[in-house]
């Protein structure tokens, strides 16, 4: 840990120091009586029932939803715009519940019923042996599981966003398990001249852009499982194309067919991706290193001065993140922040600060660095770099966020 | 990789040989259709519905549920009684889903419904300072974030279990977030003298056995998250003691007071932990290495020789699982598995072994070495330590599981 960062032994070795002093035990009830004032009764109890026997759920007290991305009706009068995002403000840890995942489709919110006994997975194109796979062939196969993040190219933050879920919402972490798809090509066999491949789903958007053939023999999964169960029908069930790293569109959703090709072709989604050259077009879908503080985050309120432990997310498609750095003071000054759980390549970090707040306004920020030695980029960076005005930042956005503190404890987009 | 694994490329380099092949794509329909037969149309597709933004839900092709532990009916009719078992069966990779983790309550079924804002922890005995912590003082300080299974001590095979769910589905494993408990001691202030510490929950069953205090400062978590949200009310929201490696007793779901002594305490639910003095005591809650296949096991059906993944859990009280073997001919010959996804201490460890299976009768075994060099012991090495009947091995039952595979390619329990 870097030398700015303060000693968590400062905090702690004076005693009730943390937050400004926690409630002494005598004074409170010396048992927390629920929900309030005495040892509750039966009636004050959830019961058992049949349905929470085969599949439990949360508390009534956790509200916490996904909301509608860019204040766009989700879906919109066409049923064609599906686009919600993750409350990241109410994060803890590196996994999104499946439930809260992001979803985004850009033609077709309706969500394929899709009965996994009759799916298949045809493999074809410039291969040896053209083949196609049932449910049961794929779980039969070598495995992987790993942690991933997937993000929507259009995730970025605009100075009317009113909290994280509306800046970056639109990103998301979780267990993929399932099989790589360079198993699956190896018994195909790939055909000399073969260099790009398509991803067809079984929904009406039908897939993204070409990709290159090198990134489906590297990390590319044919994925079932998701969290421990099986990919939820939102995310692609029953099978779903993780491209690690690349932006969210490419992870194809209700993987039905995979193509070999010997060209980059054009397919139903390259909006966005129109470039020169087969190269560059391959590499721009690689998302940037990218972090964002979840708490303290705008529209949060702190009670009051003393300590708090910053929290927050960094991911890069460049690979593992080695390091985060907060700023307490603007961007004058950057500390090391310390990483919390598990670390993996292509996967939500995430990074906590330990911070004394005195009360005065300020603005905090975090910025990361990954093992490709890409580091999170500022709006006055990138808006020099495309000589254009700092509201005007074009693309996939992986600039610092700022958020601002105002003496009351009230937080705010600092871009507003 | 152990020399007798047979290799990976063995299978793979012929092409088509890993599952005694695939259909060949210009068989099958080139684009797999879905539900049946036809491209689909949008009455078989799920609508985008309000309740599916906020929160998503699973396929309903899904039906993987938990089940009643052991044959008692859950909640028995008292109330009391309430074992639910995870579906191991239908496992993949590490993360246990929240709705699917196994719960256990002996004296009461009631979930307790808690306002989170009207919650509090107590901390008090023998401390410089009792103090009260509400759960947004909590999530003020330095947090963690870790991989942890739960096992209850109940957790065994019996000659008469159909299936992994019924053998050992009351363990789960799930990403929690919390505080260290060691943390808030070190705000209380621990007195000299002081050596071990009870814990109480706001359910009828208050608590378990008294734990040493170098065990709260150590690597014991007071979790406020569990994958990624709160912590479910079947697992004790708002706050749940997260006492790694240890029975599950120990892991006092709706936390609400902990306290330090300077002996050994009985509580609530000392049954079975009854022994001559307490280092003994302290020692036997921790639990031992063990494994179990989760694919294929009992109740499985085969659809016929070839190859297959293998695959399972292994975890151990005893911190990291540090190697897996896998026997295939009923434990004549062990095999090193490969381990898949994230590693951890005190968490499940997801293995695979590739198996081509020649279409024989024969049973597969699995079995773990922790990185105390425990190693998971056989039926017979138990019984033989007990000196009783190989049916009558008792207590927190870790010996390894058989699973016996037919001709026909049925699977069952191998101690039946």
């Amino acid at each position: 840990m870097g030398s700015k960062r303060p000693d968590r032994r400062e905090f702690l070795k004076g005693g009730a120091a943390l937050a400004g002093g926690f409630t002494l035990g005598a004074v409170a009830p010396a048992i927390a009586q629920t929900p309030a004032g005495q040892t509750p009764a039966h009636g004050e109890f959830i019961k058992g029932s049949k349905e929470l026997i085969a599949y439990g759920e949360r508390s009534r007290f956790v509200t916490s939803v996904r909301i509608p991305h860019g204040g766009r009706p989700s879906p919109d009068a066409f049923g064609l715009v599906f686009h919600v995002a993750t409350p990241l403000q109410d994060s803890v840890g590196v996994i999104t519940p499946s439930s809260l995942h992001y979803v985004a489709t850009t033609r077709g919110s309706f969500i394929p019923d899709i009965d996994p006994r009759e799916h298949r997975l045809l493999i074809h194109g410039m291969v040896d042996r053209p083949l196609t796979f049932t449910m049961e062939d794929l779980k039969r196969l070598p495995s992987v599981t790993r942690l991933h993040f997937i993000e929507c190219a259009g995730n970025r933050s605009t100075p009317k966003a009113k909290n994280v879920q509306e800046t970056h919402g639109m990103t998301s972490c979780a267990e993929w398990t399932g099989v790589l798809l360079s198993t699956l090509l190896k018994e195909c066999g790939v055909k000399g001249g073969a260099s790009w491949f398509v991803a067809e789903g079984a929904e009406e958007v039908k897939g993204a852009s070409s990709m290159p053939l090198a990134k489906a023999l590297d990390d590319v999964i044919v994925a079932y499982g998701m969290n421990g169960e099986p990919v939820r029908p939102q995310q692609g069930f029953p099978l779903r194309l993780l491209v690690p790293g690349f932006e969210g569109i490419f992870s194809t959703k209700y993987l039905r067919r995979i193509k070999l090709v010997d060209q980059y072709y054009m397919n139903y989604n390259d909006y966005g991706h129109l470039r020169q050259d087969a190269k560059e077009t391959a590499l721009g879908y690689q998302v940037g290193p990218k972090s964002v503080i979840t708490f303290p985050s705008a529209g949060q309120q702190l009670p009051g001065k003393g300590f708090y432990e910053i929290s927050g997310l960094a991911w890069s498609g460049g690979g593992v993140i080695r390091r985060v750095e907060v700023s307490t003071d603007g961007g004058r000054r950057w500390n090391d922040a310390e990483i919390r759980g598990t670390v993996a390549r292509m996967a939500h970090t995430r990074f906590a600060y330990q911070w004394n707040w005195d009360g005065k306004e300020t603005e905090l920020q975090s910025r990361c660095f990954d093992e490709l030695g890409q580091v999170q980029p500022s709006r006055a960076q990138v808006a020099k770099f495309f000589n254009v005005p700092l509201g005007e930042v074009p693309g996939l956005d992986n600039t610092i966020q700022p958020w601002r503190i105002a003496s009351d404890g009230s937080v705010k987009n600092g871009l507003a």
